[in-house]
């Protein structure tokens, strides 16, 4: 039985999240939900993007990954299923699907209403349209049934800042945050040289092994857990140590 | 299986849902349990009833819902189970249940301890008390062997305030404000024309059709999609942005 | 089937919690996994020794308990599965489980790398090493099978604060704070005759039955949920009402 995730930014306070689980289970009674996040926040794409391509990676094939961020909910935006790394992944055509959709094989444009709910709203298509989706493919409905096949190129991208080289550097930038305060670039892992020395913003440091490298509360680099670089401070906060935000630029000098 | 929804105020962080969970596991290992959510504010039956008749109506039938926010918890608050809408309700007589009872046919007042845990405290009625009830319910025990049938007309109620008509206008209040700062009120949608305007406080917006029918931060009317009547702006803080809270008046000028 | 419960200082944001949850699925499709809390303070030991001590308790025999807080990970910490009430305990022998460890009859210092993810990284070991390891047990691994019995004794502890007696007082000390500002003690409630008066910072109370033994505000000293005497406001916060912190002495006068 294929599990099916959940993301979202719909918090956890006003009940939304078991709404969409209660419709799910109305439609595929053996269906099994695991929850990824609901608290991204609210409409912040770029970051559900990072989370759902960073998240989904763990699960086992067969998985269906349903993730709904939109800030143009109601609006004429398109409603996505896409065949991707052995996984389905159903939501809104909002950029969530930005960072998983080089290995997508193909997409749907969900047009077949006969896998929504009858009522449909006009604000929690989670609830309406993409949870009973995600229920219908976990029961076995097949992808093509469930509307238009649509070109991949075509589907919405965030603007992710591209990693730009020099003889002498590689330049990143830190794309999310979470909630050590840690910061995460967009540099793999292993483009860095064990020896190599990056700069962010004021900070200039040294490639550690790992946290305990350095003192309590100093800053450190490390090759991250999710295969890229971090900026992070021993058990500390490096987003209010360093003053260093979403978006900031990552100098990666390799000379080793 | 039947599934075992639970709310509460319980937060999350110490442990306590966790703990309900593991009382219903030791009864009825295949029971199945869905968080509503238990980031109600403490004590707060009013938000309680709100999200609880709101989620409830979502799940298939033969769910238990294990609701659980009671501000005189240890005093002698009746515990009751009631069944409702081919669902049953489990919790304190706090008022929780004051927005399902109308679709209720028959309510136990809880006194048989066989369906207890053996040591009872004072102060956690969910893991002694309505968990186990919860569990023995969802292995198939019987509402009537939970204790003695009472009158569905002397449960606690929660004050709502009434919806008031006059030839010209149909004036309700917010009863609920989501994580998003939207408004909600107690207005059903189809009381409400198409080209209605609608006054809260000093804001005085024409129904749209959706958030996308005005700018990004521009304030909104539209009919919800929890079925009332909602007061929001595109994508940001109705709650804030506007200045209204909780209970303030809302009135619509049906003349389109 | 056993339950796996889960415990942790992740938080709910980042979707690391989800991730650990795909790989325990990837290795067992059939383990169930509860969440006991992800808002554990980050690194704060103590808090998350006390929260699975109260909370595993309650979880029926056979359930594995995944707990992972650990302000040193990525230094040579041994990671552990420990066997206690029926039970088994993985994590990193940080101290998180010194309130478990008086029922403990073996551990193992975890080092066969064949129950472990292929790519290990220095500083996720919940996903890498305690997740997959959880999941092996569930699926049936012998804990022998995991790595070298080691001493119990050697476990890391956390300092606690022990009761002190004179002939006249018991002394202890508040050792949780939980989400409704609810002072919790070390002192067992049956250690507490019921007409004990308590001091704790400026306070003095007779111990009541129930918060709503007091008016609404008022403070009391009760025997809690937990089996330890509690400190609270009725519907208020004690943490915040009393400025009693963590770590406050209580002193009993158990004369009556």
């Amino acid at each position: 039985m294929a599990v099916i995730t959940f993301l979202s930014d719909f918090g956890l306070t006003d009940g939304y999240v078991g709404i969409v689980k209660g419709v799910i289970k109305g439609i595929n009674p053996d269906a099994e939900i695991i929850d990824i996040t609901h608290d991204i926040k609210p409409w912040a794409v770029q970051d559900a993007a990072w989370v759902l391509f960073n998240a989904s990676r763990f699960f086992p094939a067969g998985s269906i990954h349903l993730a709904v961020v939109d800030p143009a909910v109601g609006s004429a935006r398109r409603r996505v299923a896409i065949a991707s790394r052995d996984m389905i992944f159903v939501g809104p055509d909002s950029g969530i699907f930005s960072l998983i959709t080089d290995d997508t094989s193909h997409a749907v444009e969900l047009s077949n209403r006969r896998f929504f709910r009858e009522d449909l709203s006009t604000s929690f298509h989670a609830r309406d349209i993409f949870g009973p989706v995600a229920a219908h493919l976990s029961a076995g409905t097949d992808l093509s049934d469930l509307g238009q096949q649509m070109e991949i190129s075509s589907l919405n991208r965030i603007r992710t800042e591209p990693l730009t080289e020099s003889p002498l550097c590689l330049t990143g930038s830190i794309v999310y945050i979470d909630r050590f305060g840690n910061l995460i670039t967009n540099i793999p892992n292993d483009r860095v040289g064990n020896d190599a020395r990056l700069i962010a913003g004021e900070t200039s440091l040294r490639l550690q092994a790992t946290y305990a490298s350095v003192e309590v509360g100093a800053p450190l680099a490390f090759k991250g857990s999710h295969g890229f670089i971090e900026i992070a401070l021993n058990q500390g906060c490096a987003a209010e140590g360093l003053g260093i935000g979403c978006g900031a630029a990552v100098r990666v000098e390799q000379r080793s």
